[in-house]
């Protein structure tokens, strides 16, 4: 079922934060079709009911005694010094129930606000990889100044709605005080909407509070305004780690929205069967949902979804396989069931930017778009199954993400688009290259790709026949070259480096946890 | 929805036409879930009525007096010596009517004999290619050698239902004889369903008696048996040809399937809006088709979808875009409407198989699957936006088709599946790869790839680092150096020969058409 299209022009522009890159302009997109949905009703019930007994006969570990009396004040009961709480399905409902539908993510850039839930969908750059790369560097561990280039490059693409943690871990910064440094410079690099880290507490408060400043909100407004995100991930099977419920507390109690994401994969860390799987992952998900939500109602939070198998011969993860596909899919026909936002993930198991990183992520993305999600973390920049950044694979992706963002406009049925005086006028055996029905449309009729290369092959060899990826080289290294900061109030830049100075002179965090 | 799967064992037993290659057995595959739809059934009707109103006030040229007496026959009016005919929406209605909703095609090995329509999916290796490629020889024009090398690689790889026509021109034949060697060949080293050319009235006459000779059966028998394919192509816009009217002709007369499909560029030879562009596609793809139902009614018959864009830059088609999707999707609702069997097509505009032409094929794929097309054309080894077919391609093709049968394979959801048990048995904490649950499925629990690479960087460097384009030219010489011809009834053999060395001693067929 199709709904009305946005006003054409104004995502029509050929704008942006990278100046001389043609893409489309930064938008908010909508799904404007129907959910694409592969088990039914009671087969999603069938799911739901086997993730509840889960929770109340075998139980799910919360290894942090604050969390278990939080659980205990809303209502589970908890025995001391166990880490196994069992959750009744009925208190669980209940707790659920309070997640918000959706919500908002403001930026310190007001245009570049986020929704969450309902229609919306939204694109993440890469997190958390231990290793980046490009073409002519090979592969490195994570460092600074390639963490620094790859939010540049997340700020100037426009198909990037928020920076979706480090896009490379800056090993070269100290643990202690590498989460002030690599948030300044998120802060600073890029003003979309950003992400901390649930590394603990201390952790988390610095990145929320550096936030506040760089948006220039006290807290009272902060409180009311989700304006940075942490993932939560279960340590499954069936257990939530000191480290990410005292990232839930700190989160929910500011208002921040979580994103709690089981990662199970079948044959290792849930069932080898793909529903034994979901139901895990359902179970897990919930349970840290109704947590975020006995630490305070109304917690704005995400039911994330990342259930993969792995090669059973040698025991690696695969992603963007056929099985990822299908829990995608089952993910969103879940989330929908709770009411809660979605997030999925663009991911695949190749080596190198090559034709499996490709058909792999889009043996994602497409279940992701099909699904819904509201959030796609990873969506730009993931190789090695997550263990490495490449800057390739982020241009590689940008165009894949806005081929996407063109499939999302609907196709309009109406006199003027059926065109019929135009056929008339071209008659049979004519050409529609010069009417003015096309002459009037051309410009902006079809998508313009920032990648590929629709030239015939001759004149393709003889510019020296460069493949997609070594063009998208090209790419990225043009768009850093015309990369230019945001604008950032004086100000407000200088309480941000208070921050950080201050404490960073105070030694950072302990980084024994 | 999901519906029951197949039986497991089946499908999942390591077998083939190809000695040594991991790949799935070959399978007719089914489509399990609802079709995605991006139009309202509104929005179809007014595609549908603006079409009828193409063929009653413009009309579509048949080129073919013969054509147009048959169609006067039907009841149409025609103008003597006006190749213009004007189709009433009543008359198309009532012909359209006749075409059967499915159908079955006969190989000459029954085991490969294929059903069109309904919930069926088929895949079809490319065809009609001027140029061939691979990583060591470079592209070169198309040749014998190629094509024969192409067709074995077709019979080898168990995803490849049919043959979709010559997998590249083979240029080096003459054209008064290619035909001949061509069609002995496929026959020869194939014992799929192929395909024969509607160039004129003789070379089809001839692939249709190859193929009734090499299934050793009557004429009589072949009349109810469909046994080979050919593409109908629309001189578009509003255009039948001769030597396609005459391949209707013909091949409705001898029970044979045609696809009748127009090649509607938005922009070029039709509107340069997708709804305009996909008016005139429905228009000429039910002129063909109601002729074809007035040649002989019930004649099968494919609803062919073929609608892309230019790059209004330089003129240049683009496959695989956004706009490609989306008429896919909508090709298969107006299939549907008719009740006839649907063809699209894996379509890419790249010129090396890179990871443009996986994105852009991918672009392609996910829309075919979505909209359950029955015949997928062109479904392995195109480049260049038709114009190269690639040997690397063929095999890039055939893990990402692999991948999509196994997306088809529908999750169960039952107690067995849910693995409550398991889950109590490992625990919070604990690992599923030794448990009982697993111990029994591993080994046929997930999709195992042909040409993915899920070793980690470290193995997969020190193993050469090889990318996924040069080890699908390593997979494809292994499958060439381990094929063997399918068994040919010695007599069926020399009656075949017996009839081509008659055919070509008389000279074959004119070659000024």
């Amino acid at each position: 079922m199709a709904r009305p299209a946005r006003s054409r022009g104004g995502r029509r522009r050929r704008q942006g934060g990278a100046a001389g890159l043609r893409q489309l302009p930064f938008q908010r997109l909508r799904y404007p079709y129907q959910p694409f949905e592969i088990l039914s009703a009671d087969e999603i019930e069938g799911i739901h009911q086997a993730s509840m007994d889960v929770l109340e006969r075998i139980g799910i570990n919360f290894h942090l005694d604050e969390a278990r009396e939080i659980l205990q004040a809303a209502g589970a009961e908890i025995r001391p010094g166990d880490p196994r709480v069992r959750l009744d399905r009925d208190l669980l409902a209940e707790l659920v129930a309070k997640a918000p539908a959706r919500f908002r993510s403001h930026a310190r850039n007001p245009d570049h606000d986020l929704d969450y839930g309902g229609d919306n969908a939204n694109f993440a750059l890469i997190a958390s990889t231990p290793n980046v790369s490009d073409l002519e560097g090979g592969r490195r561990s994570g460092n600074f100044a390639d963490y620094q280039d790859l939010i540049r490059l997340g700020q100037s693409l426009n198909i990037v709605h928020q920076i979706g943690g480090y896009p490379v871990e800056p090993i070269d910064l100290h643990p202690s005080i590498r989460h002030l440094e690599a948030e300044r410079a998120m802060l600073k690099l890029s003003d979309k909407v950003g992400h901390g880290y649930s590394l603990g507490r201390e952790r988390i408060r610095d990145s929320i509070e550096m936030v506040r400043i760089a948006r220039g909100v006290d807290h009272e407004r902060l409180l009311t305004e989700p304006s940075l995100l942490s993932v939560i991930n279960a340590n499954s099977p069936l257990q939530y780690d000191r480290p990410m419920l005292l990232g839930i507390i700190e989160m929910a109690s500011h208002g921040q929205p979580v994103i709690i994401t089981p990662f199970t994969l079948a044959g290792a860390m849930a069932p080898v069967t793909l529903a034994g799987a979901l139901v895990q992952q359902n179970a897990e998900a919930l349970a840290g949902i109704a947590f975020a939500q006995a630490v305070r109602p109304g917690a704005p939070v995400f039911y994330g979804g990342f259930t993969s198998n792995v090669d059973m011969k040698t025991g690696s993860p695969a992603f963007g396989t056929p099985e990822y596909a299908k829990t995608v899919l089952i993910g969103g026909q879940l989330a929908r069931r709770y009411g809660v936002p979605y997030r999925s993930s663009n991911v695949n198991a190749s080596n190198a930017p090559d034709v499996q990183s490709a058909y792999e992520s889009q043996m994602s993305l497409w279940p992701c778009i099909l699904a819904q999600c509201h959030l796609m973390k990873h969506a730009l920049g993931w190789l090695e199954g997550g263990l490495c950044a490449s800057f390739e694979k982020v241009i590689i992706d940008a165009e894949m993400l806005q081929m996407m963002a063109e499939f999302l406009r609907p196709v309009m049925i109406n006199d003027d688009e059926t065109a019929l005086s135009a056929m008339q006028e071209v008659g049979p055996g004519g050409h529609y290259f010069g009417c003015a029905h096309t002459m009037e449309r051309y410009e902006t009729a079809f998508y313009a790709p920032m990648l590929s290369d629709w030239r015939n092959f001759e004149t393709w060899s003889e510019a020296g026949a460069v493949d997609a990826t070594r063009r998208a080289h090209g790419v990225y290294r043009q768009i850093l070259a015309d990369y230019q900061p945001p604008p950032m109030d004086p100000a407000i830049a200088e309480e941000l480096d208070d921050y950080v100075d201050r404490r960073i002179a105070e030694g950072g965090v302990p980084t024994d946890f």
